[in-house]
């Protein structure tokens, strides 16, 4: 909990927001900003600031929740597809430094954020080989 | 396992795909089509379509392995930050029906996929309500 940080404030009740599911380790709530309507949040209880700091179990209550929220808002608000995000770093497009899954539903057409903003790159075998030796040998 | 499902032909060593990481539950490898250099992918092991299908042990471990391969990805490629996504449903831009996870390293200015392509409505607070109400009705 951090005094200045809006969804901790969501969190405890203590701002304006319109919670539709919490248990002890996660909380849900409608998104002010509506990309698509029904856009819908799934935050840890806790001040959790991004991927890189969720625990194990946070992160698994996390996904539950956002597996449930993401059917709830599917059968609510009547879309045929779902798309989850979730950006970790200003430099990623994080605007509030409380992590959170963003459940948007998606219509045919809507135009909303195809994968392939910009073609992507295909690099060759040999590239994709240092790629994931790269990987490995991060984890 | 479908045998058409290129991922599942990848998870199972029959096609060639530059797996990073896998356990008895997920599996992580290296995107053949890069946005960012270091995007790579995470899967369920089995044949889950989307995430209307995913189960409770199996979106835990989808979950684990994507904050393992976040953090190894940003060490790797040493970006700042990393966007996570996922689409379910062809209306939301899912082009292989085999639940995945996109893990996508982001830098400043990359451009690449705000989270408001748009500008977002900010609907009043009776319309936040009323949402709130038909997802809760939902769950």
């Amino acid at each position: 909990m951090t005094g200045e940080c809006v969804f901790c404030r969501i969190i405890s009740h203590d701002a304006a927001g319109r919670i539709v599911y919490e248990d002890g380790l996660t909380v849900a709530f409608v998104d002010r900003r509506q990309v698509t309507p029904g856009h819908t949040l799934v935050v840890p209880r806790r001040h959790v600031r991004d991927i890189f700091e969720l625990d194990g179990a946070t992160g698994a209550a996390l996904m539950l929740t956002t597996v449930r929220i993401a059917a709830a808002v599917r059968d609510a608000f009547g879309c045929e597809g779902i798309s989850t995000w979730q950006q970790n770093g200003a430099s990623a497009g994080q605007e509030v430094f409380h992590m959170h899954v963003h459940v948007m539903p998606r219509h045919a057409g809507d135009g909303l954020l195809r994968i392939y903003a910009a073609p992507p790159s295909m690099p060759d075998g040999e590239e994709l080989d240092a790629m994931a030796r790269s990987i490995r040998a991060a984890l």
